[in-house]
């Protein structure tokens, strides 16, 4: 029972929740995204991911109060997730999804021992990590199948862009899909119902979490617009998934501060995000990389860092 | 009346200074080259830069004796520099100063609190990271104007460089503009009187200071010359800045030894200075950006992190 | 006599032997291969390397300990090899030895402060950092020949790579070459007589090593065919040299624990290794740059790092 419990669990740590409920409707939302874009494999690469990934924190003897939180595997859902998307389902692109997702087990360890005397964790970044690992190496790797990864290319000289900016403003029920889909992209789906049943997962485990995902989305969008863009990018909610953790984590989740500061610093956190989200799909386009949850990362240590001595020196 | 000398000397930190006197010169400097240039919104990013980096520092409660010393704001007048020279000046692009130079006050306390166990400060990366951020964005973002960025693309193979090799050597005095030329880009200016000016600011507040920038600039461009980099590129500064940057850190800021161990540690930097120059012209080659001041940071931290423990460990 | 010993050490240092004698094998296969491939410079190199950085920890007063046990001069070596593998040899080819080498020793010093606190060394990422600064640096500097080195390009999308997935398996002679080209290429030697020399020199220093370093070298090898790495690539042992490294270090040198724990950690460190070669090879064409070592360091950090701690806690 404890088993079954901790395995949901460590799906719901993706979005920093200790709730087996709460990871039940993401999977789900997995599921239902997977199957109704034809990509099962994705959904089914979750399965394995979180499942390697746990038991490759018992096989280790990692500390056990880890697993119970769900600490151990949720790197391996989205590392399940992500390489389906990108590669194909052959058996050697099964056999990376289990080398990959074992992998984050003791990356996640290693990097939190780096993040330790500064006082962050390594949020997601050990499934990034490995991902990209993974990812670029699949490109000289004649075995697996890379044609779900953009092309490599030179970043375009924005002439081109700017035409984007002149797209007609979504209207506002659009603009709520987009942000749906932006909350679904956390876990590399692309569907407004999968982001209602991850909301309704954040609302069982904690509902801060379900409002700030919800602002983190829509914010990231609604700045992704103003700076104009491409619009087929917003829509898809490719501005809307690390904006979303951002604030989960700045909002709800690690940074504790009076309401109001710990309100404007997540904002300012969402608004830094899509900055670096930007950014970051620029400089991975020459290796045809995604950008992952990397921008989340970034940012938030970026928002992180400077808070967590300045308290330790006040008290 | 301290509320202005602290932001001269924000201006004059950029070159490890903490004197009113001698922002005032780099500031008279810095409006000297931008209108002589034709893009005055390179001076008045810096004033807006300097001053919303110095209130984000207020706003968020940082330790006030580094404001007195000018060390919110330096990051903050290298932004405003960097962004209004590679970006369009429309109401989105001064947006983006506002936001990127209040990102560097937190993000320098942040990368201070990395350094601060190995005993190195983060120097001007606050910039650097953040101006590459929101560059690098801009690419992706059709409401920033990037037809100042150049064009990314694939590093030559060498081979029509070897044609720079030939060139003729400059005279003794377009080697001292040459040099001057090399002082002023430390703030992104391309002028001879820019680079007197702000070797007049040092000489107020640091003669040897002044000197180290001297040949800082001109130990670079000498060192370009004998290694056959391109006649262009030294003849407006750009392998002068990092190193004077690098001179004086090493020669009059950071590293205190017997004189003589000073002066050869300094020039040394200055050679590795360089070379990291030269590489990062390159390896940025394929994202289009600018290698700002990073090569004077990395070098200037790969000579400072080994002195730093055995000077600790010899007392 | 202590400095010939020391000097010869600083060889074997690079597979982590303290041992004179291991050091002339590897010298003679250095030269045995530099020679027949008609590329005597690269032996050379070898030797002005190991002497600038021996000289350079010397002129900069580091502890002698080091020193006697050859570790001043291991990255110096590799600086010898790899900038005259892919620089031009001429006077200012070796300007570039003599600098980068002796920059290997304090960017080792303060790279090694980095890790301390973690309780890892910089293995050989000096010579990594430094030659990847002077090989980018190269492509800007008319003065320096880059002809050896490949072109900048983008990565293949994997389509004409999958075709290499369809040659042949080699014969059991023709692995047994391919493994012990991938031992010399540890110093960018691609030869399968110089592969037994450098295996001799680790049989006389430490068997245990000898049989991993033939276990990294064909698991490398193995796990690169399976996934259908391009053949020729592996059958120069470019997939051989970074397991080669994890393989001892993991198994014979750093990590210690009951046999089997340790012997199963260094054949995962192999995996492991040979997808962050094949990820780095990508990564590193948009600036054409060879992954060198790089690939044995991140991969034997990423096993390393979380081992330590646990095993200061059990304690």
């Amino acid at each position: 029972m404890n088993y079954i419990k901790l395995w949901f669990r460590s799906i719901a740590q993706v979005m920093f929740q200790g709730n087996a409920w709460c990871g039940l409707f993401f999977l789900a939302g997995i599921f239902w995204g997977a199957y109704n874009s034809g990509t099962p494999a994705v959904a089914w690469g979750a399965v394995v991911g979180t499942t390697v990934s746990i038991i490759t924190g018992y096989l280790l003897g990692y500390p056990r109060d880890e697993a119970t939180q769900g600490l151990w595997g949720f790197n391996g859902v989205l590392v399940g997730c992500g390489l389906m998307t990108f590669l194909g389902s052959t058996p050697l692109g099964w056999l990376a999804v289990i080398i990959c997702s074992a992998m984050t087990t003791w990356v996640r360890t290693g990097l939190n021992r780096l993040g330790a005397p500064l006082g962050v964790t390594s949020f997601t970044f050990p499934f990034v990590m490995s991902t990209w690992i993974f990812l670029a190496a699949a490109r000289a790797l004649g075995g697996l199948d890379v044609m779900a990864l953009s092309h490599p290319m030179l970043p375009a000289s924005g002439v081109h862009l700017l035409s984007a900016h002149g797209d007609a403003l979504p209207s506002l029920l659009e603009f709520c899909e987009w942000t749906l889909r932006g909350v679904s992209q956390v876990f590399l789906i692309d569907s407004w119902i999968t982001g209602v049943l991850f909301l309704i997962g954040l609302l069982i485990a904690c509902p801060a979490a379900a409002l700030w995902a919800v602002i983190g989305s829509a914010g990231g969008a609604a700045l992704a617009l103003l700076f104009g863009a491409p619009t087929e990018a917003i829509a898809h909610g490719m501005y809307g998934f690390s904006p979303v953790l951002t604030a989960i984590a700045l909002g709800a989740a690690f940074y504790r501060r009076t309401l109001w500061r710990t309100i404007i610093w997540a904002l300012v956190g969402v608004v830094g995000t899509v900055f670096v989200q930007a950014s970051m799909n620029v400089l991975l386009s020459p290796v045809g990389l995604p950008s992952l949850t990397a921008p989340f990362c970034i940012a938030t240590w970026l928002f992180m860092l400077p808070t967590i001595k300045s308290n330790q020196q006040t008290n």
